[in-house]
C-alpha cells in the first residue's frame, strides 16, 4: 500500500494541533488534504488564517456539515474534548478511520472520563474498542484499528520514560512523581488573559496541582503495562516558551541497587527497549536533554540518572508537545494504520537553534 | 541606631548580585555607598558598565587592593566563589563586618566544602563563627555577626518551603524531592555560549542532575533544624526567563493523615509559622504562586497543596534569585546586623507585568 | 505643601497602567490612597488579583459609583479610552484635580479627536483647558492644571527625541520619519488571541501602518513647539518582550552640515536642552540605549548619531511604556501639580538584568 | 540531472548557519552529505554537537585539512569572515564549485571589501568572476557559477523590498531607509556576553548606527539593479528572539502620486514581478507580515503601504535570516547551480507557532 494515497480530513483546522497537522500533511507524499473543516472559518483560505501555509495550501476551510467528510478515508479531529465523540459513530459506519487528537476516546473508564471531562460522553461503547494511540506500547493494534485515540501531550511524555522501568517491575509503582512543565502552546490557540505574553513570559508557575485530566490518562496507561496499582503525583507548570514538554521523573528502586554497575544497568534496560523504535531516543549516560533538541520534530529523548547511587532514579524525557505530543504521534499513528513507513512525512530534524 | 549612616563596600559589583546590590543600596536611607571595587575594570563609572544606574551612581570602580575598604562598616562580597575568603581574616581583623555573597563559609564542614567548590579553604577556622544568613532561622544570631554567609538561591526557596514541616516533625524527612527551576541569571553575568539566548530561550532542561553544589547546603540547613538525617534529591532546572527561582517540593507525610481536615492543618502550620514575618508569603489554599509575583521583589511566597488527599505533601515556593535569593537577602542581613527596620530599602512591589 | 498627604483615587486598576501607578503609589511618601474603583471586581481584595502587591496594600476594589471619589484631591483615570471623559466635569466641579492616562484630553482639535477615536466627546469645551502632561514642554501649565491629559506612550518618546531639534529649527519638518517599537503591554492587559505569547514571541511585525491614533497627538505635540506643518511618518512595530518603546527617529537637517563638528553640535544642543531635567538622559556620543536601562524607571534615555557624517540625523530615544510613557509620567505630573519634588516616589533604578 | 546525487562538503559545521545547512541538507534527495570539517571539534560526531540531529545524521567533524573536500562536487563554506577566500582558489582549481555564506566574495570593489572587512583580501581576482548569490536577480548567472558569494541576511531582507522599485524608477534612490531588526541568531554561536538571555531578552536596542558591513553590500545591490547612485540610510535593531529579520524600508516616491489608485499601482508591480519567483511572496494590500510567519522556511513575504496616501512608501519585508538570508538560499543556489528544481529540499512550511 506504500504508494496508495489517502484522502485525509481534518476537522478543527483552526487550532494549534490542527495548524501542525497541516504542517505534516501539506509534503506527505501519501496523502492528499480534502477537506479542512471550521465551523466559524468557513469559508476563509487557511492560508490566510495561517500566513506560514502561503504557496503551500490553496484550500478553503468548510463546513463540517457540507459532506465531504465522507469522500475522505481518514479523519483527524483536531478539536476540542467533546467533539469527536458526536461525530465519531456516523463517519466509522461509513467505514472512515478516525484519529482523534483530544480526549474523547482515551480513558477507557466512562465513569472517570465524565468525572475529569465533567460532560456526559455521547457514544460510551466506543470506549472499549478505541486503540490508545501509543505505538510504542500499542502498535499491532493500531495497524487494525478503526478509531485511535491519540495520546495527550505530557502522557506519552511520562509513559513512554517509564515502559521500560515498569515492564521489568524494577521500581515501586505506589510512589511515582512526575514534575512536568509545558511551553504555552498546551494550552491551545485561543484568546486569553492567561496565556498572553505579558501574564505568562519572563514567569514561571504550577497549575492544577489539586488535579489535572491527564492523571487518570498516565495511571491508565501505567497501570495497562505494568499490571499493579499505581500510585502517582502529577504536578504540571508552565514554562515561558511556545513549545515542548519536559517531563521530570521520580521513581523509588523496589529493591535496593547498591553497586554502581547498576546505573549501567538502567541505561541498557532503556537502550534495549528503544532500540527498534524511530521515535524514542535513549542519550548516552549523564545526559540533559533541552526541549529545543525536538522543536517541531517527532522525538522523544529520554536520559536516566541515579543521583549520587541512591534508591531514586530521575527520568528526564522531552518531547515537542505539538508533534510527539500531538499532530506528529497522530501522524505516525496514521502510517501505522494505513501499512506506510512509520517515518513517512515525519523525518525533519528539529529546528535548532 | 535606625538613622546612623553605614558606610558599605562592595567588592566584585560587575556581576548580576553586585548590580543587584547597588540597585537596592543607591536609595537606602542609612547606607554610603563608599567603595565599590572590581579589579578588571578599576577607574571606569559604575554607571558606565550599567546605565540603569545613570542618574543614580557616580562612583566608579576601584582596586580592591586601593585600600578604600578598610573605611566601610561593612563589605559585601559579590564575587565569585573562593574570593571572600583570601580577605575577610584581614577584613575581620580591622573590625569590618562582612557579608559574602558567595559560598565560602555556607558550609560548617570544611571536607565537605572543599569536596563540592574543588578548592582548599583559605580560611577553615571562620567557618564555625560564620553565621547563616537566613533570617528565619538564625535572626538573632545575625545581629550580632561579624561574618554572614547570604544563603544560595536554591536554598533559600527549598528551606523556607520545609522549615515549618521540619520544625513540627510532620514528615519522612528521608524521602525528599526538591525540583527546582531557576532563570538564567542564576549563572552570573559571563560570556558563555550556554546562557546565550539561541541556546536557552524557547528550550527548557535540567542540569546537574548527578549533583550540585546547592545539595549540601540545603541538607545542612534542614538537618540542622530536623534534628534528623536528610534523604534529599535536589534537581535544578534552566527556565527561559531572566529572574526567578520556582521550587516544587514533594514530601511524605511521616503518619498518614486520611481526614480531609488535615489540608487545613499544614495551610494553618505555615501560617503561623511565617505570620510574623516579613518577607514570607503563605498565599490562601489553593494558590499557584508565579515567579512574576516577586520579580525584583525580596518576597518568599508560599503554597502548600496534597493533591487528592493522598501522602505526598507538594510545597510550591517562589523567589527572585537575585533578591531574597542573593541581594535582598543579603540587605535584610545588613538590615539586622545595624539594627534597622528589617524591611528598610526593600519595600518595593514586584515589577508586574 | 511638601509634607502634606494627597488623597488619590484610581479610577480603574484593573489594567496593566493602573497596577503601575499602584507599585509606585503604594511607597509615595505624600499619597495615601484613597479609592480604587473597578465596576468588575468592586469588593475583591487589589492583592488578589495582583499578588505582587500582597503586604504593600489592603484595600479593595470598590465600585466608581459609590462616592468615594469624592473625598479625593486628586483621581487618576487608568481606563480605557473614552471613560474619563464622562466623569471629568462632575469631579472637576467638585474641586477634584485629574489626570488621564487614557487619550480623552490629549488632542486640541475635537474633530481629529472624534475622527480617530471614533466617537463624540462627552466634553469638547475640556479639551482647551485640559494641560497636555509632558513636564518637559509644559511644566508651568501643569502645576496650576486641574486636568491633565496624560501623554501617550509612543508620543512621549518621539517629542523628547525631536524637541531640541524642533525648537532650534535644525531640521526640515515636513520629512519625519518615526520607526517606533514597543513591548507587548502596551496593548494592555485583556483576553486577546493577538497578545498571546505564542503568537507574538518569537516574532517582530509592524502593525496599524495605515494609521495609528497616536500619529496626530504626536504631530499636534511636534507642532506647537515648532510652529511648522509637520511631515512625519509613524509606523509601531511589536516586540516580543513585556515593557519598552525604543524609538528610531530619522531627520533631514534643513541646511546640509559638511563638517564633522556638527555631530559634536546636536550632541550639544541635546544635553543643554535637558540638562535640569530629571528624567531625560542623554548618553554619550556613540551609544545604543537599550529598553531595559529604564525597565520599570521614569527616564528616558536618548543618543544622537550622524551615520557617515551625512544629512539624516538619527535619534534614539527609549522609555518604558508603563513608567515614562505611562503611570510614571502621572506621578511626575501629580508631584508638579502638587508642588512637590519632581522625582518623589520615582527614584527607583531600572530592573537590570 | 534531477535524479543526479551531489557530493557536498561543508567547512564550520559548528556555527548557526553550518547547523541550518544540515538540518537542510539531510533530507535533500539529491545530496550525499560527504565532508563536515571542523578543526577544533574533528572527531566528534556531529550529532553529539547537535543533538537535534541525532538519528539523522552519523558523520563526525573531519580536519579541513585530511583531503575530503577533494571529493566533493560542492562546497559551502559556513565559516567566519576571511575563511573562504583562503581555500578558494585551490578548491575551484579542483573543478569543485564553492557556496561561501560569509562575506568573502560579496563585494565587487577590492578596497570596500577591505575596509569594511578591515583584512586584506585574499584572492581578490576572484571578486569578479564571483556571482553574487541573490537568484532573484542573478539566476541566469548562478546556473554556470563556480563560485557563488551567498548574500547576507539584511541585503537579502532589504533588495527583495526594493527590486521592483529600483527596476521601475519609481523612487529617489538617493533617500532610502532601512530600518532593519534581527533575532539573535545572526550574531552567530559563540561565548558572548553580549548575547547572552540575561542580556538580550527582554530588551530591544539599536547597534551600529555609526555604520554595519552589511551597507556596503546593499548599496552595491541596489545600484546594480538601479543604475543610480544610493542614498542608503541603515539602521539594524536586536529584537529579543532566535530567528527572524524584519525590514521596514522607507522610500519617497520620485514623482508625487496624488491619485489614491497609485498603491494599486506599487501593489501590482509587486505582484507582478515576483509572480514567478518560488520564494518571494507578495501579501494582500494592508498586510502586516510577521518574522514567524518564515521561521524555518525559505520565503521572504512582502507588503506595501502608502500612509495617508503621501509621498513616502513603506515597505515590510521579512525573512528567516537562517534560511533565506543564509542557508536556505545557499540550498537554493545549489539548487539552480546543479540544474535541479529550485524547491528541491526548501518545500517546508514556516514552523507555527
Amino acid at each position: 500500500m506504500t504508494d496508495s494515497i489517502i484522502k485525509v480530513g481534518v476537522v478543527g483546522g483552526t487550532g494549534y494541533t490542527g495548524v501542525e497537522l497541516l504542517r505534516l500533511l501539506v509534503n506527505h507524499p501519501n496523502v492528499r488534504l480534502t477537506a479542512i473543516t471550521s465551523r466559524s472559518e468557513a469559508g476563509m483560505p487557511i492560508a490566510e488564517l495561517f500566513p506560514s501555509l502561503r504557496k503551500h495550501l490553496s484550500l478553503k476551510f468548510t463546513d463540517p456539515e457540507n459532506g465531504e467528510l465522507a469522500n475522505c478515508d481518514l479523519v483527524y479531529f483536531a478539536t476540542p474534548n467533546g467533539v469527536a465523540m458526536k461525530s465519531a459513530p456516523q463517519l466509522l459506519g461509513q467505514g472512515i478511520r478516525i484519529i482523534d487528537l483530544a480526549a474523547d476516546f482515551r480513558l477507557k473508564n466512562q465513569e472517570v472520563w465524565e468525572h475529569w471531562y465533567e460532560q456526559e460522553h455521547a457514544c460510551p461503547e466506543l470506549l472499549a474498542t478505541a486503540v490508545y494511540g501509543l505505538p510504542e506500547v500499542n502498535r499491532e493494534q493500531i495497524k487494525s484499528a478503526q478509531l485511535v485515540a491519540n495520546p495527550g501531550c505530557y502522557p506519552t511524555s511520562v509513559q513512554l520514560g517509564l515502559l521500560p522501568l515498569l515492564e521489568s517491575n524494577c521500581i515501586d509503582t505506589m510512589n511515582i512523581i512526575a514534575d512536568c512543565k509545558s511551553g504555552v502552546s498546551g494550552a491551545g490557540r485561543k484568546a486569553s488573559l492567561g496565556t498572553s505574553l505579558c501574564e505568562v513570559s519572563e514567569s514561571f508557575k504550577a497549575y492544577a496541582v489539586p488535579g489535572h485530566r491527564h492523571l487518570p490518562e498516565i495511571k491508565q496507561g501505567l497501570q495497562a503495562v505494568s499490571n499493579r496499582e499505581i500510585g502517582l503525583v502529577f504536578v504540571p507548570h508552565l514554562v515561558p516558551m511556545i513549545r515542548g514538554i519536559h517531563a521530570t521523573i521520580y521513581t523509588r528502586l523496589s529493591r535496593v541497587n547498591s553497586s554502581s554497575e547498576n546505573t549501567d544497568f538502567f541505561q541498557a534496560l532503556f537502550e534495549q527497549r528503544y532500540k527498534d523504535e524511530p521515535f524514542v531516543d535513549v542519550l548516552p549516560p549523564g545526559s540533559h536533554p533541552d526541549t529545543r533538541s525536538v522543536k517541531g520534530a517527532n522525538h522523544c529523548r529520554i536520559a536516566i540518572h541515579r543521583p549520587l547511587n541512591g534508591d531514586t532514579l530521575v527520568i528526564l524525557s522531552v518531547i515537542d508537545n505539538l508533534v510527539k505530543g500531538a499532530a506528529g504521534q497522530a501522524v505516525q499513528n496514521m502510517n501505522i494504520m494505513f501499512g506506510l513507513n512509520e517515518s513517512t512525512g515525519l523525518n525533519n530534524p528539529a529546528l535548532l537553534p
